[in-house]
């Protein structure tokens, strides 16, 4: 343990990377350096400098990462209408791979030779912090500390804070839930407590970024999002950043009760866990990205994404953010969007999201073709007898021979 | 066109498809033999005889297809949680197989030599309806008059009605909406009038099955569905057959505000089309099939699952039903519900189907590992230190070899 | 049939397109513009000229496109490894979408309002053919003559001839063989005659561009190619044009009896065909581009692209060449290769393609890790406990909850 | 360690798995039972009898499990045309789960609380037998030695066997070869000494199964299989078991030169290795499979196939044989074989496989179609121009809207 001089650790400022700091400190006798990100958790960063600074750490790295956060990884990942295992919209995952990025940037900063990480063994985070970090820092080495120390209960947490005078008001925010969170600017998420009972409903208490549906305005809120490329540029005609885009549908969404969600779900390392998600401004957006594809996409084009997002979702979940064939995938997702580009009109009431209109000048859909009424030849309807005979040929054959299609 | 003796029509009763029998009596000098079916669109089959011989058929056949249809073709799909292009559930897709099979049989049973639909040459129907008779009966002859006459206007076929005497009140119900529309017990969809131009919103007067969401109840509903290799066969504890089942979801599903649907679609035909659906029971079977599958699937086959059903809903949205790769792929999807067995506590509220709990005897969600407490050994998380290195290994060795990971 | 003034016609100067010709003046009233290509079919395209000359024909184009077909079209398709239904190289597949091209090309020069070509109703490359020319001029009309005219036999083409004075000597070069035929730079293919039997055996002087594995030489033949990207760029360390490569290995691959195909295929039609193809060349940069890749591609991305092949060797089979979806998928495939760089080292013998070595600068090959000596910690074979033990974990509580594996 | 009373060992009878009895023995202070298979690996297993009582083995266990390796491993393998990164027929992978499954019933038999292997940590074979045996006996305790020992250099497992009397002539077999080998009734492997570099052609006198093609005969040896759902049941008309047919193969195509393949890998572990192969018989039954396929299987069930096969191998490569994904598509794959039946005429010479013939009672190769002379209207050329030209409609529209296709 005595080869590492310096480490990076991605702190939060709550009691668990507190005592990490320590730990780190004590057991390997080398020097921390914290690193807290505002990527939209909702939480203040600038105090974790002061948690640090008692703590005595001498670099300490704040940053405030949204913007690149929904530029360079929400909006490329919504691109693909990413879905994992048909409900999760993959909130917590893609936060991941920017923390790792930034690691591994301050650790090259620094001269670190380790990054740390508040992480369990059992979950998912573990995985996706530390697969980026290897990917973009061969060498680097990973601390982490749940997997390693016996700090197992919160009873000897406890204890580890009192011999050294971590002040455990660190605890108090999280003291309030029983469950364990996180949030970013796409989502907040809730596991333990009852929800380890897939069989118990959520408490209303527990949801922290929408109303419920029950309580969210009588009245529909209409709204209008402008695509570019396959990325929100504008909401009801004012341009809007990335992370403002997000930032304000959260806002409208979760005031009408949108984005609420209690899976349970695979992770990576082979357990089933129960999940409970906040993602208003996500599942807005996928809904509005599903509609201006509608009429912006070949069917082919849209077929073939389809089939591919199963295993893009896989790959984000599992952490590969920064694995080559994500990039090889992402190519041709970015590829599919260049007329992704128009309007989609909604309507937001009690937890529904509704598309009531989408429009493009970049639009694939032909009235004079799809009309029922008189299309002055635009079609020929005679066309379809040879397209379904000739798409029929190999089963009439088959029937010919013998074969059964029942 | 002597050669035909008699055809079997796919005959609603309606005014379309009796100036169908009229013309298909006057073209082909032959013998048309009608077929209606109940496939629970909520009108009335009986008075189509009347109709029917009113026209001088003399051979009717009237038949009660609910339960095949639900149990045979509805159920199997959702087994699959098989949505097209993201959002559609394929409700008038999955009625068609059926009814070809249907006609086929008929066309055995009669002797006839030809089957007729009044699908037009626009859309997917009549290439749905045409595969799967091909597929069924290669030697089959298809009149699809749509294709061939020159009927092609409201006026020209108006006016065939009075020559013929067809009277014209049987176009009184089909009058009173401007739209083209289809049901069956699994949904009812509009498609033509305003909602040829996408960005127009659809009328609340049109909906049929669901009332809005705005006039849903205020209080939820709660609901127990019960599972059996992967089809429900009980709700709230009461067993019911899958025709019911479906009848019943539907009519609390509608009640709730729950499954509209407001589209624009790729059909097989190389269009894009706009359409509108309602389909309040498959909504609540999709979400809550999703919820069983979540604790009693393995993740592996949960996600290869997940990874062919975009290739079976285009299948069955093309009308592939009958081909033996629909069956091939059946037959995986069969197996993989073996232990999809349990219970889903639902919540309907306002258009929204919330999953609140799930359990199963097989379930293969494990509270003793996933938990956030002291799993007494129950999982090793000095594990994951292997599993994370090995499969960062391939990443590491190229990022050594000087490749960049961003 | 009056609308149309100009028609471009890919002419071979073989007897059926110079019927084609006459048979459009006479029947339509147009003017014809012929179009030939040498794409290294292995005959002379100069004297098209004259035939052409004789028939009328105005308005002559002969191109040499062997280096836009290797580049554009054969290396990019080799760049995914591209096999159809298991064994087909895909030789004419490939050079369709470049004729359908240049005709539009010609097309928009010349004024013409429509395209014809010589290809029958019955296979695949009317489709390529047509669907390239739709894709890129939607408003263009296609004359297939295969299709429309009554000249169905030998004996009424025959008597067309006659009367409308073409030369039968035209017709000797066909007449030599009793297959047809078609070849490129990338093969040579035939069909039907005794083939139409996929029982009986091929003879052996069907086989025109290789010598029989029993007729090469004795004394294998060593070769080193170079790869940059994905594409050959040197032979045994000469720089190579991309039509250079390719013949140059028709010509080795041929002399050692390598690149013969007998197989049965299903057409985009929907019927099954016997076709027999000789690809020497290709042959040899599938096994060589599959070896350089072996060292150089990532593991998933070489199983993505593995997975992504059938459904690109699909699309370029049925003619989508010019479709969104293979642009989509090609831009995944062009991003893959681009460290594709490095020596293939082959032996060819008899009809063998041997790979006996391959490096690169790129090789992600890790000697020190892949070592059966001692690695000096290269490795740690602790890792794999873990890495087992988690991958393993899902079967295992399954196995628990009493599901057989069996 | 003192808790495991009695394992299970996987052994060869060779020197490496005899260390391994007598390290057990000393380390975990435990019984060992010995299981030796023979699964054509072509050295006699009986005499490990005497090795294993030796070293005071109890309970020994030899199987000959060739049929069942054949029937119920190799056989529903090459029914997906399987093979791995478009080289590998998996010989060494379809091997292991066999043998896992058989060492877990032994346990059971025995009362053995744990399995040992020979396997060491950087290979593929590790993952192959655990998570077999992880799957069928989930509380099964694996003792991997390679990854636990300090024998890791061959001079002191040498100075091990001389302290523990381990007579060293156990490795007289092994001795003659620099190679790492593994053999069975499918196929015989090398690795390391001088294949760890790439670059390095493999020396002549290193294959062992086959005569290379140059010296094998100058007269082609002519050969008809029959097959029955898919699988082997006759050559040249004599009716034959699995195991008879694969060794049968296996020896004509050896004495063709017939099966060699060189090749660079990526284990599951991360790693790329060096491997060659000689699978005669598998190289056969995979061309002939493909051939009786092609005139038996409807064309969208052999694409859907070949969509999976990729899937499908990787699962066996990795060892997921046991696992409940590789059952649902193997389902889905039986479920097509039901039509393969037939014949294919094959012709071997000095390393080609040809295919010159086949035919089948349930062929769907339609001549009186398929027909390049008159079909007398069995099919209808006019069919193809609305075939095309709905297939082409999409990309139409998107040319008529401006976008381009090239």
């Amino acid at each position: 343990m005595s080869d590492i001089k310096k480490v990076v650790l991605a702190y939060s400022g709550g009691l668990d990377t507190s005592v990490i700091v320590r730990w780190l400190q004590d057991t390997y006798q080398c020097e921390v350096v914290t690193f807290t990100a505002d990527i939209g958790q909702g939480e203040e960063v600038e105090p974790a400098r002061k948690k640090a600074e008692a703590l005595g750490v001498k670099e300490i790295y704040i940053d405030d990462l949204k913007e690149e956060f929904v530029r360079d990884f929400v909006f490329p990942m919504f691109r693909a209408n990413t879905i994992y295992e048909g409900e999760y919209l993959l909130g917590t995952s893609i936060a991941r791979p920017l923390i790792a990025k930034r690691l591994i940037e301050i650790t090259n900063e620094t001269g670190a030779d380790a990054i740390s990480h508040g992480a369990t063994g059992k979950g998912n985070d573990q995985v996706r912090f530390e697969l980026g970090a290897y990917a973009l820092k061969p060498g680097i080495q990973v601390i982490a500390p749940w997997r390693e120390w016996d700090l197992t209960s919160r009873e000897t947490l406890m204890a580890y804070c009192e011999t050294h005078n971590i002040p455990v008001d660190y605890a108090s925010n999280k003291k309030k839930s029983p469950y364990s969170m996180d949030a970013n600017l796409l989502h907040i998420s809730y596991e333990g407590g009852i929800l380890e009972d897939p069989w118990a409903e959520a408490e209303e208490d527990m949801w922290r970024w929408s109303v419920s549906p029950e309580n969210a305005p009588d009245q529909p809120t209409y709204m209008e999002l402008t695509y570019r490329g396959g990325d929100i540029v504008a909401i009801d005609g004012k341009i809007m950043s990335p992370a403002t885009v997000l930032a304000y549908l959260n806002k409208v969404g979760g005031d009408n009760g949108i984005g609420r969600l209690d899976i349970v779900e695979n992770r990576y390392v082979g357990m089933k866990s129960r999940g409970c998600y906040e993602t208003p401004g996500g599942t807005i957006m996928m809904r509005a990205h599903r509609a201006i594809e509608s009429i912006t996409l070949d069917r082919e084009v849209a077929h073939l994404k389809d089939s591919l997002m199963p295993k893009y979702a896989e790959l984000v979940y599992n952490g590969y953010w920064w694995a080559p064939e994500r990039h090889m995938l992402q190519t041709a997702i970015n590829e599919s969007q260049q007329y992704v580009n128009g309007e989609v009109q909604l309507k937001l009431y009690k937890g529904n999201v509704i598309v009531v209109g989408r429009k493009s000048e970049q639009s694939l859909f032909d009235e004079s073709i799809a009309t029922f009424e008189d299309d002055a030849g635009a079609y020929n309807q005679q066309d379809a007898e040879g397209f379904i005979k000739l798409n029929a040929l190999r089963m009439r054959i088959a029937a010919d021979k013998g074969r059964s299609s029942l």
